[in-house]
């Protein structure tokens, strides 16, 4: 009997060249296609629910993938990790991706069209000296932003809207460029590092990297918070703030509840 | 005039064959020389205070070098990780080596030789999974490890000891193995980190990794802390732990008066 399994994947998106597979480059699909192909003695392919590009990260990825295969449910994570592992080169107790939870799902169940949508965290580092541990893992500024008003900035984004003007050329064309954000918060970790946390239900190409660029601009004089909502109703891309790099970036969980997801938030 | 300048330097060691100089491999000596003779115009060779392995960081490694160059000392820093950065592949703000502090010394000091004694981290993470984001930067253990038996066991490595039994081969011939251990701590960071910080005058070939893979198994109820005191007597590498991994591994400070060293600990 076919079954339907799902995976939630993080990875450290350093050392990949994104999500999906592509020939001749180290993709984090590519990776869990091959050891699942072994471990399943069959040819794998894996529905990820979100295409994540070069240097982002995931917390709470979700693929799905089905088959007819004989190994238990429980036993695909420890057989997978472990393989991963073994095809970095220097010995690791992990590698830079890792399934942290396998699930049988029903057969209709789809990991991508389910997707009812995503929080991704954006890390950024300000006011202080770039720090060579955190280069990979948060967008660095040594200039001092003005919190209150990335959060001023943050209000005119939350709730229904056309955003066009924070997508970015070069993704899957889209039916609408009408989104929801649910939830965007600009929290302050500790001194120096701020996590924007932003809950929607789908988000267009580099959407929330221009977000984020433009709040970091907000909180640098460069824009004003009011000007957000002027941005948004221009629907004009140039007018929107620099794309962040990918490094601070994390996707953070996907929700198949609706309900659940706002209740999180 | 000759000047005689002191660098303080920071790395991530996971890209790194170590810190000394090799042919055809990327080390961090190599990188910097390869940098300084650029902004000095002339040949540059730099004397480091530790020759770190490979995967091993540094919080505050210290290198010397000396010539009669133009270059004002204070524009040395920007103008060296402004040229690191650029040799990173993608654009980062920082390289995976920064210069954090330039000196001017006096004639007679070499950044080597006057060193006093060393503070090394070492980092672990246990009693949880594996995380991908840690995997270079600290000995991920599954089984939580017991912190007082490692405390105890500390207690007898603390002081002057010969300690053969801490050395592997393949270093340095030295003329002894009596080395003084100022202090030995085993720091709780939070339920799942634990720093051992360890402060000595001089350190054997793999010291620091061997003190904390005999802790480790200590932590883990496979040596008693009593034996410590034993396996040190024997002056036998066999008797003691394992080498715990350089990915875990940090130089945190280097020591030029004695009695800072002491006071700071």
């Amino acid at each position: 009997m076919e079954r339907n399994i799902l995976l939630t994947i993080q990875y450290d998106g350093t050392n990949f060249s994104g999500w999906q597979r592509q020939p001749n480059a180290r993709t984090v699909q590519g990776e869990i296609e091959a050891v699942l192909s072994k471990i399943c003695a069959m040819p794998m392919q894996i529905n990820g629910t979100s295409r994540t590009d070069a240097g982002v990260h995931a917390l709470g990825q979700r693929a799905s993938f089905k088959g007819d295969f004989g190994i238990p449910t429980d036993r695909i994570q420890l057989a997978a990790n472990n393989m991963l592992a073994a095809t970095v080169g220097t010995p690791r107790q992990c590698a830079d991706v890792r399934i942290v939870k396998v699930e049988e799902m029903p057969a209709d169940f789809h990991a991508r069209f389910d997707c009812k949508g995503k929080t991704y965290r954006y890390v950024i580092r300000h006011g202080c000296e770039a720090d060579v541990f955190q280069r990979n893992y948060a967008y660095q500024l040594k200039e001092k932003l003005d919190i209150d008003a990335m959060r001023e900035g943050a209000k005119h984004i939350t709730g229904t809207h056309d955003f066009a003007c924070f997508q970015a050329a070069g993704g899957t064309p889209r039916e609408t460029t009408v989104r929801t954000i649910f939830d965007l918060q600009v929290l302050e970790r500790d001194e120096e590092t701020i996590w924007i946390e932003v809950t929607g239900d789908g988000f267009l190409y580099n959407m929330v990297r221009i977000i984020v660029g433009t709040l970091v601009e907000t909180g640098q004089g460069r824009k004003t918070a009011a000007s957000i909502a002027d941005i948004i109703a221009s629907a004009d891309r140039r007018n929107a703030g620099h794309t962040a790099p990918a490094e601070g970036l994390y996707l953070k969980e996907i929700y198949y509840d609706a309900e659940e997801m706002k209740k999180g938030r």
